[in-house]
């Protein structure tokens, strides 16, 4: 269903003009005439229609969808909260889930340190890139392959299942040979080769929010996955781009509440990238957990001040371990647990 | 002090320039020169240097300021936070401070009638518009000076301090007849003469942030009011304008940590304008507290649907006194509580 | 009129409510139902009605005013365009007003010979600040009527009607006895107070946009002062706030057409603002010319790097004099002229 | 090189231990201490340093780099404009070049129809989407390689090189067999597998920037391409996104001359997605002729009311022939020429 708002000055030919391209489609119409303004509501029984067109015709002011653009992903679709395991957790229950590790796999050793590290604290599933989106092409690019194969070694060292990025299509096989969750960075979050590659995939997905997007264009990239019938999808809340520069990025907090009321999909927080600097990592993440976010994802890494990538948003495994701590405490507060 | 970092391709004579200008100002200069740029360290001495005069001068690439723009607001210049009471409450300490009311004065029963509902619900400070900032001047624009009597009876039969707000600085003597606490809208936070006028009342102010203002400009606003020796500021986060239009603005979360750590005043949030939307209040509101705020401002109205102004943003006193109990078992969580 | 869209799942009481809400204001409804929404007409009759309460009501998804909130500022109350004089010159005609001069009045020499250099560069119109809204306290803040009392002085010796900043209410009487036209900057924008007692002055005003305000909300702070009667309004468009910090400012230059479009009052350009470095300054301004500007706004200071302030964004006399050939140029290319 | 901004309280043992990371890395130091703060030069011989691990050592407040992160983009590397050939046409010359067609192929007749309309009108080059990023899955994606032969005929028959869009890094061998020239589209702007294998293929490529990239980023992303040694690249302003909802995006026109000051690259500019309404595409596209564009890429359908996508911003032929002549006159009075 949309509805036309005609010109005040439209002329009866252009109100029939807008008619009869309803009427043609086999469309519905309604009209309702004011003395300031006609409006004109077509309702099109479901089939998606090509609103831009009709904006387009003359004496038109604007048209207005009524209906949202994403159907999977509502809660109008699927009322209850999506709930699936990964690993021995599970996502989306009362629960939250706690992923955390560094930004990059930088060698074996420190992505098993880390791994040992994380998993005392009570991190329950790994976070590490092995495949990194830099800004420069002369930064470290990740590992690769390699680094993949550290992240399994850390997984049976300790348990935990491991969460990496996957950035083109063509990498999604062998990414999921070793990862229990894909993870589609901001920046690829309208790459939609990808998204059909991971739809495919039928493998649990976290999806970051584009650094510019819109809530509902995130639905509509979730939307793209689910509509391959993979529905282990996580949204995740990563920080938008403003103009205060205090922080690497805005931490749009409200974005968790709206996800959650609009969607029945998991929502996870990243107060790591939201921030950017690990003094107010901790804040965040609090915040996060008393807006009702599912779970949070956060670096750590054993010596920051080392780190190839992001160390300035990292924490010590000290720091995080008492982050667990307080962020336990608020999650009871608020009726829900980190176990 | 200030750093200028002149082109790769600058000449002997460009460089001499700047160095020239400093000297002349009896700043001390130092010079790193290598094979790329050279860059030139001007020590003033805690004079307050034009950079942009350097800045245009030829063969400079950038000027870029060390010092803080900011003096008496900055934690360097008090590291201790700053407390005050307001009424029998007490800004700025362990207990956070809960201020709620409608977003106009409507009467005087719809003022009373919220306010003894508020109290019961466990707010500390009543708020309400008597002169309201409309975007449209066609809008209800408040009752004036008879809002404020209304407020005055309001807090005699209850006991609550009142916050208002005052919107142009001839009318700074009256409010303060009224008001235990201005308020300075986000519309007008960069309104100087208003500053002035505010900081020289010597009443207690909050500070709304500029719906588009980076947190150092909203810190030299303080700064203005601080000048003039009235040390009671609050400084008040309620969203920042962004591409999102999910919600009426971006709640900034990040600020309120960004703010406790740069300057020593008393951070309060306002998720009712921070979300616009009464349905995300509470996930703001629990947000705010985990992330450290000092106090709470929340629109209440008896009955939003007949509310002139913000009815949709508004929570009934139920909602309100619920939202209450949620916030006091967050405080607890992070060690503060809500008395 | 405005457009109640129903949430899909809203009852039959939720949308009796709505109807029953409409037919005791004694409103017309219409009603279209579709099986996935119910949308309900509101034809108000040209009253102004608070949407908020409708948006408020149960079973509401969210509502659509129809009417735009400005009136006397549209388009379709005069459909020609607002065309008047300021000193010889007419704004808001074929030909284009060239405005330039200092950020700053800092002395009576300095204006006096900026004056003399922009007149013969081809400017109409001589700007100067006297009172200075500054980030910073602690900074020049203007020379007050002394600053007004040259810039006189300066009109007495070129001829140049005068343009300089008010930024409060109380001293408009003041600055309406030098001034040829009032500025309001983008500070103050919103500043209401402000804006009833430029609208009451009578006197020929220039409106900037605020830095973070959309097209609409700026056209209707035009409102606010054509309310008053006073027509003599021009807007001016000087850069918003972005995430790009390359600029000062994003120079929304897509706003010129908007506003041309949606309004009769001339649009002014200010590329200085917009831009924030002279080097771009040239470019922003025949952008301006060549999109439909009406008259662009330039900063000029016969000595940039000893300028008070806005020294970096400044053209120097002999600059600015090429420019105005060249915008004379692009004028006459779009059929316009620079005299 | 780059700057390390201690703070204020910073212990001597904070600063020698930048100064021992800076030695260990065999990189020279320049130390200026002042009363109020300590700053150190690291110059590190134009190595890449890792800014991040100083900025979270102890005692750092912040680091500033001197460098440009770019280097075969930047202006410094080559001072003369990059200029070449695509068809019969020249590229970053005094001439404009003038890209035009529909968003979509949508079938054989209307790319032929659309392509000789276009050429009678004035465009050099025929732009069209055979593989569409569209916000929904369920919307049309585009005809695919069909779309791409139906171009191909369309240049045989018209003489114009063609552009068209590349959306994953596997197809680009296949659209390098029929276009001339590939667009980068500005969702996929960082998808760097996307710039790694249009930098390897060696073809012309249109680099659109994305909607919330700093210019910087756009040159980062320009650099990956060309440290494959394919330097034909055009960059691409389009619009960025902002607050104001009045047009689809934002133009920053001020990008423009930002570009051709930073970079020899050729920047070409697109008024349709910059504006996103028809209306308004004539005068954002003047302006950037004004404003120093080296070309433009307009969206051009014989039945804008048709079209599949993107109907609302094309422009009819004879509104593009016309446009054509008027950009040519703001050309000539800039210095430029379109042929």
């Amino acid at each position: 269903m949309m509805i036309v708002i005609m010109k005040a000055q439209a002329t009866m030919k252009e109100k029939s003009a807008v008619i009869a391209w309803a009427e043609d489609a086999e469309y519905k119409v309604h009209l309702s005439e004011a003395s300031d303004h006609t409006v004109i509501g077509i309702v099109t029984g479901g089939h998606p229609a090509n609103h831009e067109q009709v904006e387009r015709m003359p004496g038109v002011e604007r048209v207005v969808p009524v209906l949202k653009p994403y159907k999977i992903a509502s809660r109008e679709f699927k009322p209850g909260n999506t709930i699936f395991p990964v690993g021995n957790q599970t996502v989306g229950d009362k629960g939250l889930v706690i992923m955390a590790g560094p930004c990059s796999v930088e060698s074996r050793s420190q992505i098993i340190e880390t791994a040992h590290a994380v998993k005392e604290a009570g991190a329950h599933i790994l976070r590490g890139g092995a495949f990194k989106p830099r800004t420069s092409p002369y930064s470290f690019q990740g590992l690769g392959e390699e680094g993949l194969k550290y992240m399994a070694e850390a997984r049976e060292e300790t348990g935990l299942p491991i969460i990496t990025e996957v950035m083109e299509p063509a990498l999604v096989p062998l990414v999921c040979e070793y990862a229990d969750i894909l993870q589609i960075g901001a920046r690829n979050m309208q790459n939609y080769a990808l998204l059909h590659a991971v739809g495919k995939s039928q493998h649990p997905v976290l999806l970051k929010r584009g650094m510019s997007s819109l809530i509902e264009e995130w639905l509509m990239c979730a939307e793209y996955i689910l509509s391959h019938g993979n529905t282990r999808v996580m949204l995740c809340e990563r920080g938008i781009r403003t103009f205060e520069t205090a922080t690497r990025n805005t931490f749009d907090i409200n974005a968790i509440a709206v996800a959650k009321h609009l969607t029945h999909l998991p929502v996870i927080a990243d107060p790591s990238h939201a921030t950017g600097k690990w003094e107010y990592v901790a804040a965040a993440a609090k915040a996060s957990v008393a807006a009702g976010a599912d779970g949070l994802i956060i670096e750590v890494h054993p010596r920051p001040t080392e780190a190839m990538s992001d160390g300035i948003q990292s924490l010590k495994p000290e720091k995080f371990a008492k982050l667990v701590k307080e962020m336990r405490a608020v999650a009871q507060a608020v009726g829900r647990d980190i176990e």
